[in-house]
């Protein structure tokens, strides 16, 4: 048997138990969880500092030396967050509906946990601590594949995490970690149907694609963003500026960054002063002609600029005809992620969150408010762009399946 | 360009539209379909037969030349399941919750349709015209690929709703068919991630495990019922005996029909009673140790047994020590669909209800319920046993996803 697949049989039994245990006893873990963070603050940081050290002789960049360090106040941080976890409202056993038959059969839909599921991750080690108190309060047994470059920091969280289950009602093999964060252990747990109830990939586009195109289990698809911000012909300057400034430079890293500004043609008065408005922050334009014949500093944006997702400074530009025009683009280069219009005619902005098919659609709010925190979920452990089971930010609700509970006095049928 | 990739980038195209038609269009569509059907009876009828007479020459079975065979009462009840779904309301457009948020922004959680849908059937016809009338009032495409078996059958029912589509609001190529009815279309579907959003394979066990391991697009997994009658040792023995024997016998072929019951040895007072009321109506009993005791007719069961669907007059009946056995019993040996315990105590029917992880937990009820009809969705397109997604029965709304619509005045995110 691959280690991989032990992990899952443990991991599957833990969670059949974890899955009948009440609000107080997962709250009561999860605390002791912060708490055993906090207080194993130094052997963390030591165990961290070798990841660092290890990735800085190998030549990581800086700024995923950055994704990978912890410090005091990041753990301070992760702890807060697995208290804010204990302190959200539970999904499981909520009843979702409830009808009674004409033959007198009650029928409710009930909330229940899903059982146990995969997260393949890359570099932050925070991701283990996110995702395990959240996997937990949903009542679901999660096994943790990181990537190697955390691989020391990841065992002592884990390790930490374990041990403070120790006392509690949730099993400690709840939580399991892939020991040798290697790809055959992706591959073996792709392959793990029935034992892994659902894999969630989060890292780069490519561990993402191989995710869904190979994995035997459920997958949940999360973060390619490639939102766009359209710029309606009535659209209110100030507005436009600020949504387009927000959008794209608040974060510029995160999915729900904006990678496209398109404007329609009859808004283009203030479309110098938009690209100006960006490249006073750093950002490149990358301009469609027209574009470019009004704002001279912006490059050629090329085809595949329009398919791009930067993740960087820079924003594709393309002016179009028409509200039409715009939601043809969006249909045809959009990731399905998130997409804005600023506009004032209330036809257009319906017409234009009606037509377009992506998690989230917004008018007149910037596209960086796809998120779980924003949307009032308290968490979230990513977006999700598939159509199917959940989609657009992923909290606690979205981590859970459901089942009928049929209650009668003998009923059989015809 | 494969002939299914092509077919596929026709019924996307369609459903674009098809995605935005208002409730009376589509209805529109699907009452003329229904009349079309009746119109082109005859045509059907002899398509029909010309499959019937080449499969009965072939030597098929009986019964699967009568799944295979329509009549005229039978593309009537065609016809009138599809106005029955033309008089369901449509899931699509509905608030699925709203909430405003401390920063003004309203959010708004939308049903919208899934998209394209992949059906893969065997035999049985009418499974063309149930679902393509399903995927449309859903606002979905669909793509059908049935047996070869009824390819003529499937060819006729698909130009004729094709051809009444014609005249409405609804494009023709909403609805496709695999013209080779070949296994090639199903690998060549599997791989069409992002054009086909949903497959859905009805069939055998070996078609749907065939679907669930290589499918790349997202699977609705149906259908494989090894369900359970539990009955307690409190349990009212008339009520016992009326849910065993319909569990079982009043449609075997089926998934929510009945496979094992298990007693609780304070109850086999009642147990050869049961089985011989099962053995009066044809049923072979597969029985443990204690079962043969107490019932002599009954042939062994042997472990296999118990994992059985056996889809005919044979049940598996073993006698257990108490609740916390029949409950481990059916987490292992059970399929997920349905099961059900007959007990007076609320407490046990409650811990059996809670600590079951199937789709449908039934106390004093008889497993057959386990329909889209009988839960009131007014149809049904199948019965999940995956977590994800749908779980229990399929109807309208389960076909559906949802997108967020989030409604500003100009809001950034600091």
């Amino acid at each position: 048997m691959s280690s991989v697949r032990e992990l899952a049989a443990k991991v599957r039994e833990a969670a059949t138990r974890l899955t009948l245990l009440t609000t107080e006893e997962k709250n009561d873990a999860l605390m002791k969880i912060a708490d055993a963070l906090e207080d194993n603050r130094g052997m963390i940081l030591a165990r961290n500092r070798e990841d660092v050290e290890r990735e800085r002789a190998g030549g990581m960049s800086e700024s995923l030396l950055d994704r990978l360090s912890l410090n005091e106040k990041r753990i301070s941080a992760m702890a807060e967050g697995v208290r804010q976890v204990a302190a959200l409202p539970d999904p499981v056993g909520e009843i979702i509906d409830e009808t009674t038959r004409p033959n007198g059969l009650r029928i409710r839909r009930v909330r229940v946990p899903v059982g146990v599921i995969g997260m393949i991750f890359e570099a932050r080690p925070n991701v283990s601590v996110d995702s395990a108190s959240l996997a937990i309060k949903a009542g679901s047994g999660i096994i943790l594949r990181g990537s190697r470059s955390a691989a020391v920091s990841n065992r002592a969280l884990v390790d930490v995490m374990k041990e403070a289950l120790g006392g509690t009602a949730v099993p400690p093999d709840s939580i399991g970690l892939s020991a040798s964060a290697s790809h055959e252990d992706v591959e073996e747990m792709m392959r793990l149907r029935g034992m892994i109830d659902l894999i969630i990939p989060r890292g780069g586009a490519g561990l993402i694609r191989n995710v869904c195109e190979n994995s035997r289990v459920p997958v949940l698809e999360t973060g390619v963003g490639n939102c766009h911000v359209y710029i309606h012909a009535d659209a209110d300057p100030d507005m436009a500026e600020r949504i387009a400034v927000n959008a794209k430079c608040s974060r510029p890293s995160v999915c729900n960054a904006a990678e496209t500004l398109l404007f329609h043609r009859d808004r283009t008065d203030i479309l110098p002063r938009i690209c100006r408005a960006l490249g006073d922050r750093g950002v490149t334009i990358h301009g469609c002609p027209v574009t470019r014949s009004l704002f001279p500093e912006a490059v050629e944006a090329t085809e595949e600029d329009f398919f791009r997702e930067y993740l960087s400074l820079d924003i594709a530009v393309k002016v179009v005809d028409s509200l039409e025009d715009a939601i043809a683009h969006v249909r045809k280069y959009s990731s399905g992620h998130t997409e804005a219009i600023v506009a004032k005619d209330p036809a257009a902005a319906e017409k234009f969150m009606r037509e377009i098919d992506s998690a989230c659609v917004n008018h007149n709010a910037s596209t960086r408010f796809t998120d779980g925190f924003e949307f009032g979920f308290g968490a979230e452990i990513g977006i999700s762009t598939q159509k199917l089971h959940a989609r657009g930010p992923v909290g606690l609700r979205e981590l859970t399946s459901y089942k009928y509970l049929v209650t009668g006095d003998g009923q059989v049928r015809e």
